[in-house]
């Protein structure tokens, strides 16, 4: 198939793009590089199966004359900020980055007749449900993240284009994802920090903020698995049922540098910043049921993320 | 207090902006009059508790001067496409008109630090559930028109502004509102084609589509009971558990206008049109035990909207 990933030169969208011409289809990256990097489709370039635009995805025109040009079978979804931290302080990014992206590219399906497309979604839809195991049909979605928010309404909007235009979505929600070529984020950050001074380690909130991490290989994986999407909107969590807690990741971090003596510094408070949901525990009996399950727990995945990072 | 009601001069907006000032709020329209309309505020013109801005809500700059210049305690928001079946072929309206709008006025409130908000949500953010009752906690809310869209992204983005905010914002999902001053609907139309054509009547879908129908007055009354809302999000279903079919409404319409060898012409099919929701069922058990119910049924609301638009 001919595949417009949009965001392909994040952090995710590099290692799908890969994956994508790896297992034989054509692969058309779209990236405004907000977020985006040239390392992170570095191994395509050059590569026929491979073509990358350098392009903002919320010009409806400008995406247009790609649609036109190209003629997609397929639409990959990535292209949103994922720092949630720093949208916390400018909503306008996810206004424009993570909604009006995903307007752009379902208006530029609907009138290019694109029946095909796979969202990025998240964990954050469902806001601070505390200890609530989370499942696909977890009531009274809240989101207290501006992200969150721009998700869930992406969501919407993939629903009623869905059903006015007889399209088949594909929409993961997915948890903390980790692996090589890390931006942002704690494993990114505390790695950054201790390079920076070895004896001591500023750590947002207590601590023990808990949440699932999986590996990139494994959510790679899952995408390819399910990229035959029947008609109608299909949702699924995808993740590990295991966590790993700040004050865990920390500890990995240190263990991984060879660091024995560093002092934890708690900055306090039960989440990391406003908006941050500091605990989650996610259900995986849908994806699980339809023969998917990761290979690394959420300890693993942190491990085996630091390792990458720190090469 | 003095409250913006965004849309103020729409066929809700106008209601609402006579029962606050009556009620001794100050009030500010702003309304961009693509479907509001200059008569449904005429009673306030010259009322000094009452000033409107001819402003479209999208301009977060210029919005952001009337909020400089008015320093509110309250926003209403009511600015948004109204009419679903114009918004099927063009979903720009609803990106602009409804999501946009909202994101405008959440980030004016969020920079001049008002907490208070009313917003006017829809059933149409459930999608199309067929004969399961809806309350609020009904899981899996999957809009089928990019109406239902727009508002259900409103919804998730004053989930995330609340949060981050210390907002405190009602929401109520309001059904089919009928009442004097009609610009579109099914009653709108019925009257529209039979002053034309007094002989036959050209009804959508196979008539059987089955809608609870509120009276303006009910929900203007409903608002105002709510005015008080608590720190963070309340949500409300607000209707009547009654239900009116179209050929009823037709029937009622024939009827108050005299017209007794009326010839019904069926276009066909379960749904008025694509994106139409045919039937749905409302629980109102949350609103009712927070001490409010309407006075109308559904079909006293039409014969009581018929008789008002016929003067």
């Amino acid at each position: 198939m001919k595949i417009l990933v949009a965001g392909g030169a994040g952090f995710i969208g590099g290692f799908l793009c890969e994956a994508l011409v790896n297992a034989g289809h054509k692969v058309v990256c779209a990236d405004d590089f907000s977020l985006g990097k040239k390392e992170n489709i570095r191994s395509l370039s050059g590569t026929p199966q491979f073509k990358l635009y350098v392009q903002d995805i919320c010009d409806i025109d400008a995406v247009s004359d790609i649609f036109s040009r190209e003629g997609f079978d397929y639409v990959m979804h990535l292209a949103a900020n994922s720092d949630i931290q720093a949208s916390a302080e400018n909503p306008q990014v996810e206004y424009k980055n993570t909604y009006t992206t995903t307007y752009s590219l379902l208006e530029n399906m609907r009138t290019h007749h694109v029946k095909k497309l796979f969202f990025a979604s998240t964990s954050a839809v469902y806001g601070d449900k505390q200890d609530e195991r989370l499942d696909e049909n977890t009531p009274n979605l809240a989101p207290v993240s501006y992200y969150g928010a721009a998700k869930l309404g992406a969501e919407a909007l993939i629903s009623a284009y869905s059903h006015m235009n007889d399209m088949a979505a594909m929409i993961f929600r997915f948890p903390n994802v980790v692996g090589p070529r890390l931006t942002h984020g704690v494993i990114f950050d505390f790695i950054a920090r201790l390079k920076k001074d070895p004896a001591k380690l500023r750590i947002l909130g207590d601590g023990n903020q808990t949440k699932p991490y999986l590996y990139i290989d494994d959510l790679v994986s899952g995408i390819l698995r399910f990229i035959d999407a029947p008609a109608g909107v299909s949702l699924y969590n995808i993740g590990v049922e295991t966590a790993t807690s700040v004050k865990t990741i920390a500890d990995i971090v240190c263990e991984e540098m060879r660091l024995p003596d560093v002092k934890y510094e708690y900055t306090g408070g039960s989440s990391g910043w406003k908006g941050d949901v500091p605990k989650f525990n996610y259900c995986m009996d849908k994806i699980y049921a339809a023969g998917w399950s990761a290979g690394y727990t959420s300890d693993e995945a942190v491990r085996e993320a630091v390792r990458k990072n720190l090469k």
